[in-house]
């Protein structure tokens, strides 16, 4: 079965995965959740992220704040693809963006919106459906889904304003 | 064989392809590329997304500089993994990139560094690895051969600075 | 009668149209509202965008937040003039802003303020004048009562404060 | 004739309005430019604009760099739409596009992108279009070679590049 | 006496003036509070900045949010100092800011802070004190005060924590 | 005689006063000019502060890049007007900006735009003309020949291309 | 025994040291707390930063936010290390930063995080380790403690969310 | 003899340490150079700061472009003072500035400004002086020469421009 690793750099954190979590669901997937610093933990990460390969993992999320290093220090430690999850503790979370999506050559990090846990998983989804093909289904739904729940608000927007 | 495809807004970006153009060769990997604007070939993008299947391409490459609406715009237009590669063309490039990683919860695009093409290029080969494992070598050779590079730097730099 | 069309991204979005909608009926102007997603519902916008001349709408508003490409998307879709309206969702706006006023060349975007919606009804209205010229004399007339409101303030002001 | 009026806090700012004027000459539109600053000669910023009903002139693009009042003090002197053109002199053009595109309630500029003239004549062509029908045509004409130069440009790039 | 205009963009921004009002009364200054708007009640401004000198007044802080024009407009108006107070209402208040301290060359306005208020008037009586040298006293005094306010609280930050 | 003092951190940023000096020359004004740094030359700088009484100098004008400290030093000692002048040296000048214009409550520092000194010149001059009144009718005539350069521009521009 | 002297602009600033003040208890520092101002107090700040050789102090730390001048102002007069500390007042913190860690050439501020006052200790007491080398099993000590704490949360996240 | 280590991330930054190799000249320090990635080379990051102790090495400074995680990677290795010292390769260095000083809670890293290498050097050296006194003597003259450079260029600068 489809699954994903996620990391926090801090368990204060945890709130900002709550939309991710709808959709690990939603999308009946797989997932094991760590709480490990790039800067205090090192080792932790490292045996982590040896440990993937064992486990049928292969994408990691891993979200942190301020000068966030947890998704770069992890990126070169695999070359399986990750996710980076900017998470908003100071500046508007400007710094935490900066700090993950602008990695020098050479180590990739998928990185998405601030404190978007949501697309996090989307994007781990759609990743992992090149090798778990029956995941497309899962997220073609989910996009017929969303579309279905803007329609609903459209027709009730319409049904109010427009006469 | 692992195929990638890679769209530009605009032509005049080409120059910013260089990096990656280096990494597709050093990883042997494929790639289409095409010239569409999503604004003025909206048809066209639907077009060309809509053939990845048949072309086994399962990863796409979108570069746009400004209001960078390309790579969210193809995101829209499939479920597979897009990367999204912010073009400096004003304002020092942050203009394309909250354009392009800030997408709304359920079309993610992952989102590499500023003219990062190589980074995007290394991302996307990561990604085709869950289908195409024996990718997974290549990547880690270019890891080895860029620890390489580096240390012969060092050892250069060492040589010249360090009694 | 002028009648202007309204987009939204998201329906979490309406509140910053309450002072829009007192600006539509102090001038007397009709609207359609619409939700719909430039992703999500791409094929909504083309239908309802190309079914403005039928219902004789002259100009549109769209507002968004985040990497706001709903504006961008629907200037792409008519020479209508096009309103973009940032919303300010995450980074105090300044993504949206971004993402609607940076336009690539070729598709403008009318961009007011950042969750200016009374502006971008004033806006519209000045545009329709040019069709609808009873409309001179009711934006004429409001920059009267805004002057007369100043003046209102300023008397309260002086009587308190100046001797 | 449709015909436009374009104010310049600078002659200094002339070369910015180059890709403007490209596209004034493909639509066939009139123009007349004024070189007047704000806050030296606000006087005659006053004049011209009361002169604007005389000349059929109905709409103005008004460009300025640094603390751009321009395009702010003229929206407050007439109804008629007035799009500000924020001019890259400073700060990366960051504050020209705040000065213009921040307007308080009541009085809206129709803000494009910094130093975008192209995007301000096409704007004001559009804008025109609801008078001016005529100008319709030009501009689904110049959507389609715009179209027609990224396909041109497509084909060139997909000769040179896929196999 | 010596006394100083104030003009407000917006009765909404009176709670700002709160620091200014207490240095106003510490000094011994007069002071007008007028609410006026640069676009709203530009001929308002232009006939109270005419009146300035026959009620000998000579200095004044203009305060206002947003694309704040007003100091700007006003400086353009008359060669006496005007101070300009970027006001806090959008943008963390960097847009007026830009909006007032970035003039173009030939309208100076003396700008201070982020709803600096008493640094507007301390600023006020410093110029005023050219002309009224018996201000001097005054302001030596509340620097005077101001240094014995740090010491005071110095004394009880070391009562408490050193031992 | 009207005599300003200028102070700048670094002789590398005398090029950034030749606009001022020619203001200073046009206007009649006498100068000081000194090259003192907050930090290195305290004393110093204390030193000439307390002279400005004795050489009948009641306006200063300080320049520096970078975390300028200048501006906020010289206004800590004297409770002259200071007008602070921010120098490009990194950031965009933004580093200066904020550290001159949001200096602490109780210091005001009368700031001008990035690498504005004609502005800063003006100002002080406008400062200077509540002590000096004949300045009032220099200060006028440059407005006047300011507002004379914009209609000559403005008519060569009109002769070029209004027909 | 290893001291630290503390220098705040501002009592109202206190509450930041909060985090500061355990990690000085955590690591058996002592320390001098002052409310200083580098404008308001000059002299007192230099009479301060003259007496630390006699305290026996070799490290300062000062705090203070938007143009903080404070950090810089002291460094200038030692050439003891001196810990700059920015407090957001304003602008996110970001005035406090850049007036505090863009110093010109000479005078080196070792700055830390916004309002990190843990950091800015905890380098303070690696800076004074040189001297004091007891402090080295201290500060390692605590990185085992941060270690340890973070495994425990992990492992309470683990015991939760992982089958 | 007191030494420093300096890691960068990249030889292409070397010129940016031109400024700070004069600085070690004059104060007679000795140094180590390396070029090592935080990413591409951890394990040699690790063994290098392992063998500080033998070399008796007491500080680091590391220097790194983007998202810069070296220094903060060597905070993380050891309690020894780490400077982070920023370099310009993007976004005019902020994007550096943000991923080094805004470190999380536990693990400091002292910032000086961006590419200011000479203001690193010097920090390590007043660090350094901890341990070895007799730095302080060459800090002190190096303070009395920087403050004689300025005299010179003031007394320049007076003698050009002061009559």
């Amino acid at each position: 079965m489809a699954k994903i690793a996620i990391l926090l750099g801090s368990d204060s954190d945890l709130p900002v995965l709550d939309k991710g979590f709808k959709i690990i669901e939603k999308l009946g997937l797989e997932f094991e959740l760590r709480i490990l610093s790039a800067h205090r933990t090192h080792d932790e990460v490292v045996e982590y992220i040896e440990s993937l390969d064992s486990k049928g993992i292969d994408v990691v999320i891993a979200g942190a704040g301020k000068a966030a290093h947890l998704p770069g220090v992890i990126a070169a430690l695999t070359v399986k693809p990750v996710i980076g999850l900017p998470i908003r503790a100071s500046l508007d979370g400007v710094d935490a963006l900066y700090s993950i999506v602008q990695m020098p050559g050479g180590i990739p990090v998928a990185t998405v919106g601030i404190n978007a846990s949501d697309n996090a998983v989307l994007l781990a989804a759609e990743i992992l459906s090149l090798k778990h093909p029956e995941l497309v289904a899962n997220l073609k739904q989910h996009r017929v889904e969303m579309k279905e729940a803007v329609l609903e608000k459209d027709r009730k927007v319409q049904a109010k304003y427009n006469k």
